[in-house]
């Protein structure tokens, strides 16, 4: 026989690890089957019924109350155990290793005034109003609790970049700085690799390879894992970078998300390209447009991130990119290029990977053959901002030869480009081949001599520069060669492969994003690590063991956890 | 002044190589500024508009109809341009290099008769008809022209594969065939390297770099744009693939595309993963779980193709996998699983890095953090098929400790996916460091001695199997190699990452799909190339050029065009 006896307590608040072993204690008892100690949530409702541990009696109950379960082979077993948990209770709470507890944030910040972190993991709907307090305090806030809406997200952030502090967080399971770490993390070797994550076990995952490997870490910045959403626009994140590329200990950056916004993609790409260290880039799941372009590395998984991270951070004495498979240098040595990039590709799969590349750091980019729906390109006749264009595709071609066969369209394209103002940058393919024209660069070179040579010498407003992709062999009946010559001497850079291509022009027209206003003081990350804990007992132990000073607030929910007398608080507070 | 004068030629067809020589010859008259000869089609109509080579006076024409158009300085060069038109094309077709011209697809078949090949550049309407007539004499079809219906495609790729044929294409741009070029190709070395793409310029641009690498190709094969779609299922992929396997000339496997029907895709790599070749995979755009997972290599764009190829082909003598990164080789050396993955998982990064591993090749794949939609598990409660759950999310953590600290839930989990029969094997993360429980592998060992030990030793069914991706350093407090011992000592196999985790269970858990039905024999691309072509002279020219035995049809449309006409020939030929 199976016997069930519960209790409900209303608007009761316990620590996480305390119900754990409350429900430990009392599935330990002597003819106790199990037991289930939670808050009363609809998700624990589930689970609870999941594993028969739900009382059917239990009618009504609010996610504050806190439910105790227990199944017993005796009605005396159950009863003598749910008569056990006040003592159960208190004595989880004599072992508390802190002697004094501070009762506020307030009073922790008065007892350990060198502490520049605060930490908290107390329930989501309380977890903003502490972060927002911490900040108030001038405080970096470490914020391992979720359930908190993106508008406290959103704000708090705000706040945090007008005071040149750091919100990791809300949801941020992992951090270490200065070699201590903050919820969870694993004990890493110190070296030369800095982190910024959206992805808890993402950041433990490398840093435990790296550390695997022989590398180490020099700081590890979690973000919480929306940070790179579009609401919050990579807020953390972008803090993140600026202080890993301003600090001296730090010689290869890596950067680590589930997959991004598109536009934070691209603004953060952007900012990691202007950095002048290597940055490697784990988006799990995004697909990489090459393994190198530039400074930027692209990683398929936990694994390669921390194998390229280790392999950089040894030779980072050299940070020079790899030299670009191109036949020239003219775009690699001029200064940045003012003004639109178009297109002009006969190739559909060359058009393609062209703009996987350019779209890690360029936007708005248009294209008859769009790799994203808000990519489409209006009228493929009229091209807008940067626009890559298959002139292989349907609408060019039908009733007509291929454009690797005619070059009649391309050449008229060609020229109406060059008259558009805001154009910088002309791109072509040319294919050569069995098939394909017999000599596409004697019909192309005067075109591109015409724009190249009309255009005014320094690169300031009006200059237009063409590059080429020049796909063939030296065996083609064209000859390689000859046609690189051409194309040379008409003024044209020639590549022979579109992530060389990729990589040149999108160093020379990527607009670098805003500098970031309120840099953080790096100090915070070189002095030993004091912190405040708000929250779960055990990462106030974990502060502790790790040797950081530390202290524990005795928190309790404002207002006994009272929505009204909570708003009633923080309104006065505010005055 | 500029004066326009235009000829519409009703129903008229001619090879657009003809046409753009004949729009070059007018362009070129004395007091001629510009001329467009062009079928007229509304994008053609859009084009002559954007070049101010619309006569506005035109107002009924059909795609069907031929529009000459000539912009002159005088009204007397205008007329006399247009007066010579038919000179002009008499004057090109006299150029035509072959004396004897069959008129039929049948007739060629005669006059050539060891052609196994027909290439086809008619225009689209025309294009299905050729090719089926082509399987119907079996021959091997190089499919050229574009505006070909699905519909058709499906039905002339079914019946190429019961007859063991190939139909490369529609809007198959390029194949080499025994060191032949088809259609666009660049002329590169023999040699080990096999290709099969569904994209034009991707495969010109990997086999040209791979000739600049020093590297060669044995056979490249087109498939067409669609084939990769779903309602193609890469039905000539799967043949190319097939073939490649059994070739022994071919020593490495390249598969390029841009982003597959995801399907599709695992299919593919399913049948890709059975090979016992190394199997270079370049799904441009598609996000790739690792650079190597087996046998397959994932690569980013043409030239890391390339690289990748020519490096795997000079090593080509060893074909094992690197080996995997995993403590000990329980799951590596014991035969096939039959049954369903069930992955309880604590950190959401290495959930999904791990279901972006095993979608490549297993499918239905379920979760509750899915990578698409469709992978949605309707109650994260209950597993569904293959399924990977983050007891991280939300949903199992509200009012509760993270699964890092707390094994309880987990626990529960894990004895209910060994209670279902369809299960063989379960696999954990756990996740070391600061935070986390003080020592999981001991909550975490007894529950997996029990499913392991009470499994039948003897892999069919019902035996049961657990893997472990341990995350951590040796420094770490709960110490990586106790908890190894621990872990492994109960019966579990122990990875330190994912993607080895990923790779070995892949092995064991995927299908192969079904064996190709009706294999191509391999003689056809052994033996020196004869080809009919039907449609592009150019093509036929290049053939001729390669050393190849061609024949050219004196192509007209059946029926001069008239569709009804057309219809009523085709049923007359099927009697």
């Amino acid at each position: 026989m199976t016997i069930m006896q519960y209790e409900i307590r209303p608007g009761a608040y316990y620590d996480s690890v305390v119900l754990m072993e409350l429900q430990r204690s009392l599935a330990a008892l002597p003819e106790v089957i199990d037991a289930g100690v939670v808050m009363a949530t609809p998700a624990n409702k589930e689970l609870l019924l999941s594993t028969e541990l739900w009382p059917e009696t239990v009618t009504s109950v609010t996610p504050d109350d806190l439910l105790i379960v227990v199944k017993a082979e005796t009605e005396q077993a159950a009863v003598a155990a749910i008569a056990q948990v006040d003592e159960l209770l208190k004595r989880r709470h004599s072992t508390a290793s802190q002697s004094f507890r501070p009762r506020s944030l307030d009073s922790a910040a008065k007892a350990l005034p060198e502490a520049e972190w605060v930490l908290v993991s107390v329930p989501g709907r309380y977890a903003a109003g502490v972060a927002k307090e911490a900040l108030s305090l001038n405080k970096h806030v470490f914020l391992y609790s979720d359930n908190v809406s993106v508008a406290d997200e959103v704000a708090l952030k705000q706040q945090a970049q007008e005071k040149g502090l750091l919100v990791m967080g809300p949801d941020c399971g992992t951090a270490v700085i200065n070699g201590i770490g903050l919820g969870f993390a694993n004990r890493i070797r110190r070296g030369k690799i800095g982190l910024v994550a959206a992805s808890g076990t993402g950041l433990q995952a490398v840093s435990s390879h790296i550390h695997q490997l022989g590398g180490g870490v020099s700081q590890a910045i979690g973000t919480g894992g929306r940070d790179l959403k579009p609401e919050i626009g990579g807020a953390t994140t972008r803090q993140g970078l600026d202080l890993l590329a301003r600090d001296d200990e730090t010689a290869v950056i890596v950067l680590i998300s589930k997959p991004p916004a598109r536009e934070v993609a691209t603004q953060l790409l952007a900012a990691a390209q202007a950095i002048a260290k290597p940055v490697i880039i784990n988006f799990i799941g995004y697909p990489p447009p090459a393994r190198q372009l530039g400074n930027l590395h692209f990683a398929n998984n936990a694994w390669e991130t921390a194998v390229l991270a280790v392999q950089l951070a040894s030779q980072s004495s050299d940070t020079s990119p790899h030299p670009p498979r191109s036949t020239s240098a003219r775009l690699s040595t001029s200064p940045r290029l003012n003004g639109f990039l178009r297109g002009l590709f006969s190739g559909g799969t060359l058009a393609y990977e062209t703009m996987l590349g350019l779209q890690t750091v360029l936007s708005p980019l248009y294209s008859n053959g769009p790799i994203r729906p808000e990519q489409t390109l209006a009228d493929p006749l009229v091209s807008q901002a940067h626009t890559i264009l298959d002139m292989g595709a349907d609408e060019f071609t039908q009733g007509r030869l291929h454009p690797m066969m005619d070059n009649d369209l391309r050449i008229r394209r060609l020229r109406q480009e060059a008259a558009d103002p805001e154009v910088s940058l002309i791109l072509l393919d040319v294919v050569l081949g069995e098939g394909s024209h017999p000599d596409p660069a004697s019909e192309l070179a005067p075109v591109i001599a015409e724009i190249v040579g009309q255009s005014p010498l320094s690169l300031s407003q009006g200059a237009k520069r063409v590059a080429v992709i020049l796909i063939g062999t030296d065996e083609d009946p064209q000859g390689m060669a000859v046609q690189t010559e051409k194309l040379m001497a008409a003024g044209a850079e020639v590549f022979t492969d579109t992530t060389s291509a990729v990589t040149m022009i999108s160093q020379r027209l990527q607009q670098s994003p805003p500098a970031i206003a309120n840099p953080i003081d790096l100090e915070a990350f070189r002095s030993p690590l004091a912190a405040i804990n708000v929250g779960l007992d055990s990462f106030y132990d974990s502060l502790v063991g790790q040797g950081a000073s530390a202290t524990q607030v005795e928190w309790r929910p404002p207002a006994g956890g009272n929505e009204k007398m909570m708003a009633l608080l923080a309104k006065m507070k505010q005055k």
